[in-house]
């Protein structure tokens, strides 16, 4: 760098809520090793580095409309459109479906368990209507629906809407049900939805606590994440058991890691994932939620 | 994936000229190997990879406002404004300088050479003022000018604005004295400005024209690029030998590159660039124009 006569250059703004979140979106995808989802280091077939970068620019008008005060349900539609507009199908949906209320929250200077269940509390049949409606920008990966529950399938999209206004459902009360399923796996996204963020807010705080290149704060918040709990993914994409497992492995390294704080560990494991065809990916949405709310709380970048 | 009653969505949108601005920035820092710049699989010293998706975030605020008709000026300092919301320093500045005039053309429907030459040619000394303020937010690294060129120099910052006031100087006038200087480095950057854009319309043509993911695309580009003239950050924070050198070295790699795709050859020229100190960064921002026009042109992510 050449001389330069003024001291050196300070930043004079801060990000806005919508910038944090889509900052969390590329920050999630960036951090590696993350053992079986794209990272910076890998790409998994037809679904690469690269379609993570458009999903984060097409997403962010959404995010723009949830700053700005929009209805959840209208924001989280636009995000998915515009996270669609790339040629990998699904990249961020469930990261969305938990940083839309967020973003509202934090918009209203309420980034807190409490503010984001009001958020919550306070959605509506529109909002739900348009949840579905979002399902028709993306093939999103879900599980069968119990039997009796076939008119609220989310692959169903825009023709729930009648049901949904039938029976007077807001967002909030869809995500109890897919939260605390009849049979079935429960989501881990919904949990978010019901609990306040618990895990999400928890996640934020071991990021902030934690030192050293944000990347590798990703990395290993997202291995203990899923260490912690199976992901919803891998059990709707293969099974319960299979989930289990997964999470079993990563808590076997996620304690070597513990130990030391080297990543190697996780390398294997992560080719090992990629092989077998094990994309945590619920996991990694919970990853981008704790980094939206750790950037709203000062990590710095 | 799970079945789907309905066929596979589409995207139903387009990207906007400010959106494609942006990805342009994220896909030409996440192209690898890039020799001697951070990339997809390296980083700097006190500059990485995440400052960089930090400063893509932070500069889409101004991309918009170019998009929507401001002027280029202001658009361009609320850009490097945004994007200096980061720690690593100066990521995109001269990206943005490229970027934002372009913005402007595609947003009038005219990207070509003609279009943004008119976008140019309409700056004023306002647009000048506004430019020489962008370096307050952020150290650039820059040449020292001719003695009595002091009055024009950019790292006076606002305090220039006296001077570009009283000889009438449009930023225009500004990019021809810096694209053809009395003495020292021509700047690349600035001589996009000066000749059409040509340089980075013919490489949009390359990434077109080639194949594979895009991350490969122009990580080919960068090289051929490099190789086919020396680059002016090279060139200022070393010397114009080091960067003649540099950009022949890069044709060693390029032509073996030429001959069979592999990357290869060019992974072992990036550490070895990287230990140098070698930063192309005139010639990533070429890259990230280039890819701005190739998405603007049908560039599929």
């Amino acid at each position: 760098m050449s001389d330069n006569t003024r001291p050196p250059a300070e930043s004079d703004r801060d990000r806005t809520p919508a910038e944090n979140a889509q900052l969390a979106l590329l920050l999630e995808v960036s951090g590696t090793p993350k053992p079986g989802n794209v990272d910076r280091h890998r790409d998994l077939d037809g679904l690469r580095f690269e379609h993570f970068m458009a999903g984060a620019v097409g997403a962010a008008a959404g995010l723009r409309r949830a700053e700005a005060g929009d209805p959840v349900g209208v924001a989280f539609e636009e995000a998915v459109a515009g996270m669609a507009t790339q040629q990998g199908g699904n990249t961020q949906f469930g990261c969305l479906l938990l940083l839309v209320p967020l973003v509202r929250a934090a918009a209203t200077d309420d980034l807190s368990p409490a503010g984001v269940s009001e958020i919550v509390a306070a959605t509506t049949v529109d909002d739900a209507v348009q949840f579905y409606r979002a399902f028709e920008h993306v093939d999103v990966a879900v599980g069968d629906p119990p039997p009796d529950a076939d008119a609220l399938d989310v692959r169903r999209g825009a023709a729930a809407e009648s049901t949904l206004r039938e029976r007077e459902l807001p967002l909030a009360a869809i995500m109890e049900l897919a939260a605390d399923p009849a049979e079935g796996v429960p989501d881990g996204n919904a949990r978010e939805w019901v609990t306040g963020f618990d895990r999400a807010f928890t996640a934020a705080d071991k990021l902030l606590a934690d030192s050293g290149p944000v990347g590798d704060r990703t990395a290993r918040l997202f291995l203990d994440l899923l260490a912690a709990q199976p992901d919803t993914l891998v059990a709707t994409t293969h099974d319960a058991a299979t989930a289990r497992e997964v999470s079993q492995r990563a808590a076997t390294v996620a304690e070597r890691i513990a130990a030391d704080g080297d990543l190697t560990a996780a390398e294997e494991l992560a080719g090992e994932f990629v092989d077998a065809g094990y994309n945590p990916g619920t996991t990694a949405d919970l990853a981008a939620a704790a980094l939206f709310i750790a950037l709203e709380r000062g990590l710095s970048v």
